[in-house]
């Protein structure tokens, strides 16, 4: 096999053949997959389907704590957890710039198969596209992704059950995945020791809805941080949130970047943090449930949904004002995810 | 709302909102996915899902007879009915160059509901990145799609049923999207009124399933077209195949280019036409069945599987000889789709 992607990788004859067998089934190599039907079949369950889709775009490709194919493995798996659902199917559709690298496209697709097993999700059908030089930047990759939801978990996307009084927690540090895109790319120089937080949730979820089936809202907050998710929240349920400033997890690295920057670390992307919204009384059990888990470790109880303040979103500083805090217009940083 | 493109409309904060609700909502409106949560709950049914999923960089974007929009409606609906599924829930997933206009997404955007609504499949969940100037070109769109499938359809695509003597069915002309392609490709000049294929095929598929479950394989004839397919499956089901060339149907336009051209209709793409393989004794009642469609009506019995050149295609010339033919390494066209 060549070494560089040339169109007629994508021509559907025989060398796109050849990549396939030599490239991506070599590490998707699974019974669905290998039949390399135009649609693969599978066994449904008793119970509701969830469905997802994300295109994947992330400027750098490759970027401390991951790559484009580890984040298009997480992101998808994720988005199924938080509604509630076992991942379980994963469709992966690659867009290549033709004379992108073949060792490069087997580190992603390694770097998938690796985090799909952590995960317990299966690839069973995805496409190829090459598109001739200067018509796409290097590799984008679309994963979408089906899970089965019981159906006491069916409203956890939608936050139907979320009330006043219930806790906001969040599992772990904010920002790592914006500033390590930002400690990445060529055109900054400054030296920090930061990964990104990139990693797929299933599992510490489900352990949080073991211990707490009365969980009222779960969303993982990647781009536009955990104050959009906020946001979003506060709109959605037309009550008033406050989160508490000094209770927000932040790696010191990360708080001396935001500071450089001018960043706010509550709307930096994160690939690997959710917000769990929880009656009140199951706060501390649900907390004590995700520090088990390494990727719950930092969790924290952050702020609570109140009555007052109808759709908006009230900062408790740290030096003990409050100020309203609002979705921002568009991105601190481009091409996150 | 501005009328380009711009980095922000991929931030996932306020501007992404006004998009989504502006263009993709006006015309995607339904109650699934107007929850706009992570992934979407659906309903299953007592059989087997159906999953598939496409990526489209067709350039021209927009061509003689359809547009990008269309093209990942219609081609994702027949990879799922070529599995035997009734297709039932869609994914869409955008990536936008910072730029595009507004108009031309509607356009497109437009173009995908009426095709989803004339197939009778729901745009369920979708995602939009927004890549800075020259970084894609123009636009790219995946759609992935679930459908349902029955016990008796579940081995259609894996072509286990198929044996010598059956016969090879497509239902109309070939090479009709690739030379719309062409034609509309700026650096060429030839006046050609051909218009694409693309269309979706799950009903005319399901009018021929119905007078025949015995079919015994169905593939849509996309990128390399239908002389691919047949080498796919002679390989798959170890047995030879014949092609009658004089069954052919080829419009005269297309026959004529392809003369100019050097191309062989055999391996052009189509968007819009199926490989049927059907027991002989069926092969009349399920081709009449096809020539009730529109999408049918030139349709022909052009071959059938042999005993004889094991995992190979013959084909049966005009002028009464044979060769063998075999797939082609590369494209002839490529971003065909």
């Amino acid at each position: 096999m060549e070494d560089i992607i040339t169109l007629n990788h994508g021509s559907g004859g025989r060398i796109t053949h050849e990549l396939i067998s030599g490239v991506f089934m070599k590490y998707f190599n699974n019974e669905k997959l290998n039949n390399l039907t135009d649609s693969v079949v599978l066994e449904t369950e008793n119970c509701s389907l969830a469905f997802t889709t994300d295109s994947y775009v992330v400027d750098p490709i490759f970027f401390p704590g991951g790559n484009i194919g580890k984040l298009a493995i997480c992101g998808t798996v994720n988005d199924l957890s938080v509604s509630g659902a076992i991942p379980k199917y994963l469709s992966s559709s690659f867009i290549i710039e033709e004379g992108f690298s073949i060792a490069d496209l087997e580190t992603i697709v390694k770097s998938m198969s690796e985090e799909a097993s952590m995960a317990g999700i299966t690839i069973v059908t995805g496409d190829t596209k090459v598109v001739p030089r200067g018509k796409c930047d290097k590799i984008f990759i679309n994963t979408s992704g089906i899970g089965f939801v019981k159906k006491e978990f069916e409203n956890i996307g939608n936050a139907v059950k979320v009330k006043p009084g219930d806790k906001l927690i969040v599992n772990g540090t904010l920002g790592d995945h914006a500033i390590a895109i930002l400690s990445s790319r060529e055109s900054l120089n400054f030296e920090a020791n930061i990964k990104s937080d990139c990693a797929s949730l299933n599992h510490l979820i489900q352990k949080a809805l073991a211990v707490c089936p009365e969980i009222s809202f779960i969303r993982d907050a990647t781009r536009g941080g955990l104050g959009t998710v906020a946001s979003e929240l506060a709109s959605k349920i037309k009550k008033g949130i406050i989160i508490d400033e000094k209770e927000l997890p932040v790696k010191e690295d990360i708080q001396a970047v935001c500071e450089i920057f001018g960043f706010d670390p509550l709307f930096l992307a994160n690939e690997g943090k959710v917000l769990i919204v929880v009656p009140a009384e199951k706060a501390d059990k649900v907390l004590n449930a995700i520090k088990q888990d390494a990727l719950g470790k930092d969790a924290a109880i952050i702020g609570e949904v109140i009555e007052e303040n109808h759709e908006k979103v009230v900062l408790k500083t740290i030096s003990g004002g409050k100020r309203l805090i609002d979705m921002p217009a568009g991105a601190q940083l481009p091409r996150i995810c």
